[in-house]
């Protein structure tokens, strides 16, 4: 076996990324990356005991290339063979449409796709080519901008069911071996990006480095980050152990023991109050937000702060509460699908979801709707005054009013229940019914699925 | 008050750098930083009420211009009203004569020469005038060159009695103040420095950075570092809480019981290896080292491996053990004056100390010696057949070896014990006696302090 192929082997292993009987969908651009990666998992198929498929997307961004791209994929994947599978996306209008760069667009329909697909065929994990370089680039451009410990951990060898099993090679050395190899592969599209920032990195910063400063810059960099990702994972499990101790999860409120808080160990504080923010009420807390809070632990209780989220912080006798103010009625909150929110009842879940995967329940937490008369963003608000809709499995619409009377909320509690909303028509009485027009049947051709937690 | 002052009065808050009835000592080069901080400090003086005092090193290395900062730094004390200490020594020399470079030199003289006249004079604490890009500079060198979180935690505001005000001001942030209050500095010698690493990240990559990803790039590397340094000191917290569970210290190895260490957090076990093997054995591990220990975790018993050190590391049934092999009988062990070894008995460290620091005491482990005799570095090694010396309160030479059965020292222990020597001299049988002719006597001069911990 060449020596490249054995420190994939060896990363694989450390890091438990293949099992047997796995079944794998390899992404496939067809630049040297994943042309190495399908090769790979190709060659030593039986030895891993694994299925393969190949996955392509083509971006339709470079016309005719683009086409070219997509058959160069296509011819691979039956050499191989190995089963096909390809979307054609404008990821431009993409991109547009969502206000977003080309690249994060590209990204984002990708896994989409990807997901979707796996599920479909029943692949167990997805297969992406990322490598050492990439990995460098995206931890030193975390380091300039200024992230925390998890941004230089850098890119993770598994997240999910997405393993990275070439994350451990430079790209210099996949090159090389696709060039001792005879493989050809198509000019890597990602070099064309018009990421500025990483394309600065990659074509000056990093040349520079490695010319005058650490020849092995992005090796240094991979070992690095390895070992940062270890110690967000302790901090992680030190965070675990204790968190029971001091702090209590309510409905809409978490509370934290400042006594118990105060004998953790002081250097975990900030990272510890991060971490509990955005668990427990997704909150992503910047920098100010953390030391408003820690502010308040040695300061006389009755203080107030609020931080992002539109998050009160209340410093009680023994405890500080963190809590969203309840006076947000007349609020609304916008969802696009794939994401979630915090609301006072729990956070909200909006995803798509193959029908396959649909496991009916009794649970008022999770519920099914069709997509396809779905418009736009969703809306979340709290009921008015006049609202109606009509309940699943009636014929006739029905104030919400008297819908959640009939469902027996107390009048205290009634008036702080939410609504769903789909170009103005009320999906989901949140947590207590749906609405019958948005029912999934038989013709039903995307399904969405609801959660609340 | 300046809007500059009032950050750099935060910054000494936030870490208690200051206390009342304080004696700093400022290291003074005459550049714009240390030309601030003495300044900030003098005219805030009676506020912080604190005594303050100047320090200056003609470093030698250019001439009549190193005699023209000289002369500037005395004028600028003379000008504050405080008292002023100066040094000459000839830094080059000083490089070529320990194979260091000037900078290693420079650092490593100016700070012993403060720490000196620090005793001397009484002052509690020193202040140097390092800057948020001497930070940002230190941080991003060692992440390009790959170092742990230590290394990217930065320069410490505080580290023993040494204290950094004005860490967190930009070097534009000094000079501009020190533009509008009309205050003269010299040119900045740093700047003219041989440290091409340094010199390249300064000159070259930082303004890069600043114009193309970060126009902050040195105060979001300060607040991360801050952050990271957080981080690392809860991490050591955490080991100082779970270590005695896991860790015994014998006389000359230690003992780690595997159960105990294999619950605790995962992703602390290289951290936790590494910080233990600095700490009881004075092994600066690589991340060879510490992967060579882990992985005889989850094998059999039996196994040994070597790690740094010439430390060899067993895997016992319920433990691994950690030691030097004994029979290093002939090995000789150089020891520089303000150093120190780990030998089978200890810690042995050798420093400079000011007599009124001399604290007598019967412990057979702390001994004071003269050092006006003394020539070159020490050796250690284990006594041989016809060693001799003068036990202190003797008038004559007596062999080492009777000597030590005249302690009651077993048989078997003998033959283990080791002696310091300067200049083919036995100075000490360690813990045990010193020598008559090294003894401290009311016309030294200048005393060594030797400890066996």
């Amino acid at each position: 076996m060449k020596k490249i192929e054995e420190k994939v082997f060896r990363f694989i292993d450390r890091h438990n990324l293949i099992e047997k009987k796995d079944n794998l969908l390899i992404s496939l651009s067809g630049g040297p990356d994943s042309v190495f990666l399908i090769h790979f998992l190709s060659k030593f198929k039986k030895r891993f005991d694994i299925r393969i498929g190949a996955f392509h997307l083509n971006h339709m961004l470079r016309g005719a290339e683009s086409d070219a791209d997509e058959k160069f994929c296509a011819r691979l994947a039956d050499k191989l063979g190995l089963d096909f599978y390809c979307t054609k996306r404008d990821i431009l209008s993409e991109a547009k449409k969502n206000k977003i760069s080309v690249e994060e667009a590209g990204r984002m329909v990708r896994y989409s796709e990807l997901e979707e697909i796996a599920l479909e065929n029943h692949f167990n994990k997805i297969a992406t080519a990322h490598n050492c370089d990439d990995n460098s680039e995206t931890v030193l451009l975390n380091f300039i901008k200024g992230s925390g410990l998890s941004g230089i951990s850098g890119i993770p060898a598994r997240r999910g069911n997405i393993i990275r099993p070439v994350l451990c090679l430079d790209k210099s050395e996949i090159l090389s071996y696709l060039k001792i190899s005879k493989i050809n592969f198509r000019l890597d599209s990602s070099n064309l990006s018009s990421d500025f920032e990483r394309n600065f990195l990659r074509n000056k910063i990093i040349p520079l480095l490695e010319e005058n400063l650490n020849p092995n810059f992005s090796q240094t960099v991979f070992r690095n980050s390895e070992n940062f990702r270890n110690l967000l994972s302790g901090i992680e499990e030190t965070l675990e152990r204790f968190v029971s101790g001091f702090v209590r999860k309510h409905q809409t409120e978490i509370e934290i023991s400042k006594d118990a808080f105060l004998k953790l160990p002081e250097g975990f504080y900030g990272i510890f109050i991060k971490t509990i923010l955005e668990k427990y009420l997704n909150i992503q807390a910047s920098f100010v937000d953390v030391n408003k809070v820690l502010s308040l632990l040695d300061k006389t209780a009755g203080l107030k702060v609020e931080i992002s989220g539109g998050y009160n912080v209340h410093n009680e006798r023994n405890s500080l509460t963190i809590k969203r103010p309840l006076n947000s009625k007349d609020e609304i909150v916008k969802i696009k699908v794939g994401s979630e929110v915090v609301i006072p009842a729990g956070k909200l879940k909006i995803e798509n979801v193959s029908a396959s995967k649909i496991a009916l329940t009794n649970k008022k937490n999770i519920e099914y709707i069709s997509a396809d008369t779905i418009e736009g963003d969703f809306e979340l608000r709290c009921w008015k005054k006049g609202d109606k809709f009509i309940p699943l499995g009636m014929n006739h619409s029905k104030k919400v009013s008297d819908f959640l009377t009939d469902q027996k909320i107390k009048p205290s509690e009634k008036k702080s229940r939410q609504v769903l909303l789909n170009n103005q028509k009320i999906v989901w009485v949140i947590g207590e019914r749906i609405d019958e027009r948005f029912k999934v049947n038989k013709n039903t051709k995307r399904i969405l699925k609801l959660t609340l937690n």
